[in-house]
């Protein structure tokens, strides 16, 4: 099997460099050898690792889907539009197999690229665009095939997970532990698709498609970043017992499928809450399998190779499956439920002016919202100067505790804008 | 697709139950129905919780191959030979796909029938034999085949993870917390197979198989169970930082294959430390995914239904792969490493008379031995009584570990065999 690579950045020399060095047991799974012909690159000088002379050399990736050198193309350049999405278009229409890692790409243009891939009756393979290394497109797809899932959570985010970790570990600021990751290179310089929640957002999207058999629906995810989780709270999600996580949830509830990416308080005994650093981790639960966790390295050049080859070998060997796991329109459609719509637990952090009557405003506010309390923490006393006080909500509706924080926040012994950070069993 | 069930005890059960309530989700995955149209069980009146009116009844299991109705024959038995085994060879002799969840059957014929499924061109599917709704097979055949694996290791056995972890929550004996995992249905009446590491090293022959593209070797594995572990050695576990689990490690060392399941000591932040009760775990390690882990429920009637349904919906969709992962041949052989050159650190309790000498003797055995230590604990004195004293070894080979431990055993002042179990990394 031939093929073309458009990208040869950190990911691209990745599969040059497994191609090449497990060309063996490459040629021994997929029935055949699979080699790169033609690449696609702004630098043709640059040193890959691996030789390229042999290589055919393409200035518009998008020329690679009509070389007939090619019999199936990977895309690593990145990015939800632009060339991506042309050779993606330029693949499928040539009714050539569209491999990619490109989970913005999925995320946004998903549905057309899989009407394309159908009408064209080839594969569109992205087990790298979530979760790196780690099979969980596959293990979704085809592994828990035959179950009902209700809820698929995971740590997305290698560079949040690092962050959170840091965080937690020293006792430190997110801007001090940002900068010193990306010091380190695990932060990009401009980091907001990471810590803003967006690049978990395209994957959980991804994954909310294949788990509950529905086309990819990007715009109906909530997302919330990491940029506002503190020290102080990092603190006293240790004292309650929790770990604070950046998780993509997409979960079945009566009304449809809730989709969120936000930081969870996760109990610290919950599978996901022992997921430290850089790792990714992605818990599905299904009604006849249970919980099953899947975990590992979620980027990296090579991870993200191990994963690109995996689709390749599929290919090699017509293992296929409908992009989204079922044919278009063989289930119902379920809507999509809005964030107001959530009910869950709540961790709320106030700082108010220690004075007596404030700890009254604030639970009188709660009764009248109708939020029921499960504990709350004060830590320290401090006459006339501002103090945490923390509450810990039982079950209840998203749009009731806004309403109601957005009257707490209001009342005058409340001196900063409140934290929230809701709770997930993880 | 039309199935033959042979077997309706729990799991067969499960698989039914299954097929019935998630028929619209199986059949948009398999992009076909999938329904049961056959069965041969012993008792044709229990109540299996589905209507089976309508079943055509064998007799004789191995006469679903032969039935015109049946496409594919799942085979729900167990035991490694008598009828099991008669119906996967008549299965695979009609030129019908066959499905088990029969991992001693895979284990000791793997080899023949995989010849079998190959000379018929037909699928032999087991993704239900290994760890239950974990979708390790098809991890390693298909989502990690790009990867040279250096390790596959897990905790492949419930019962006797169940059993570790009652004895170190509640510091208790072996014997006590069998009785009391008999009484609550987690382990068998006669609980040999899973206690004593068999049912472990059926799995762990079938992930070597996979891992390392190699006919399943059974006879290739050391296996020991876990009678031998005692409470004082949780305790000195807890106490060094590891915990005592029962794993099974397939490696690839510089001879060739190791394939061993025994009690080990794991650090207590790894991974498969953390994987508790009757759960199950695998990490596989890719020389490019790195370290993959996946954890879920390794037994019980719906988690196995959930891995036999998953290979049913693979072959309706006419998803295959070869039954170890690569054609017959296509990589060298790699040839069984014995356990008695196996190179690693070792735990080693000793009782001893506490009495002036006695800690020279034993170390000078180990020096002798050639054997270095890493440290030395003793707990407790009371002179002339017997205190427990314990090693841990640097790197060392196995055949000279037990060399000098019969020494040790040997010597007068030593009152008990000695406690040795391997340290491994989980």
């Amino acid at each position: 099997m031939n093929i073309g690579l458009a990208g040869l950045g950190t990911v691209g020399a990745g599969v040059l460099r497994l191609l090449h060095d497990n060309a063996d047991i490459v040629a021994a799974r997929a029935g055949q050898p699979v080699r790169v012909t033609a690449v696609s690159a702004r630098d043709r000088t640059r040193d890959r690792g691996v030789p390229l002379d042999a290589l055919r050399w393409h200035d518009d990736p998008a020329a690679l889907a009509a070389d007939p050198a090619v019999d199936a193309v990977v895309e690593l350049i990145g990015g939800a539009s632009g060339p991506a999405y042309a050779v993606a278009t330029a693949t499928l229409r040539h009714g050539k197999p569209f491999v990619t890692a490109n989970k913005a790409l999925i995320a946004v243009h998903g549905t057309d690229l899989a009407a394309l891939a159908d009408s064209a009756g080839v594969a569109l393979a992205f087990e790298a665009a979530v979760a790196g290394g780690i099979p969980i497109i596959k293990a979704l797809r085809e592994g828990l095939a035959g179950n009902r899932i209700s809820r698929v959570a995971g740590i997305l985010n290698g560079t949040c997970n690092y962050i959170l970790t840091a965080m937690r570990a020293h006792q430190r600021e997110f801007a001090e532990v940002l900068a010193e990751a990306q010091a380190l290179g695990y932060a990009e310089a401009d980091p907001a698709t990471d810590i803003d929640g967006v690049d978990a957002a395209h994957k959980l999207a991804i994954l909310a498609a294949l788990a509950f058999g529905q086309p990819v629906a990007f715009d109906a995810v909530h997302v919330e970043g990491i940029r506002h989780v503190s020290a102080l709270d990092m603190a006293f999600a240790e004292e309650l017992g929790y770990q604070i996580k950046l998780l993509g949830i997409a979960r079945r509830v009566e009304a449809g499928i809730e989709a969120r990416v936000h930081p969870c308080m996760v109990p610290h005994d919950a599978p996901l809450a022992r997921v430290d650093g850089v790792f990714n981790a992605v818990v599905a639960e299904g009604d006849f399998a249970g919980h099953v966790m899947l975990e590992g390295r979620g980027a990296g050049a090579r991870p993200t190779a191990s994963a690109v080859v995996a689709d390749l070998i599929d290919l090699a060997r017509g293992r296929a499956a409908p992009v989204w796991g079922v044919a278009t329109g063989a289930l119902p459609a379920i809507p999509a439920v809005p964030m107001s719509a959530h009910v869950g637990a709540y961790y709320l952090r106030l700082m108010v002016v220690d004075e007596p009557g404030v700890i009254a405003d604030v639970t009188a506010a709660l009764r009248d919202g109708g939020v029921s309390l499960e504990s709350m923490l004060q830590r320290g006393r401090s006459p006339g100067e501002a103090v945490p006080v923390v509450l810990v909500t039982h079950e209840t509706n998203e749009a009731a505790m806004r309403a109601t924080l957005d009257r707490i926040a209001a009342l005058g012994s409340v001196v900063e804008p409140p934290a929230l950070i809701r709770i997930e069993p993880g």
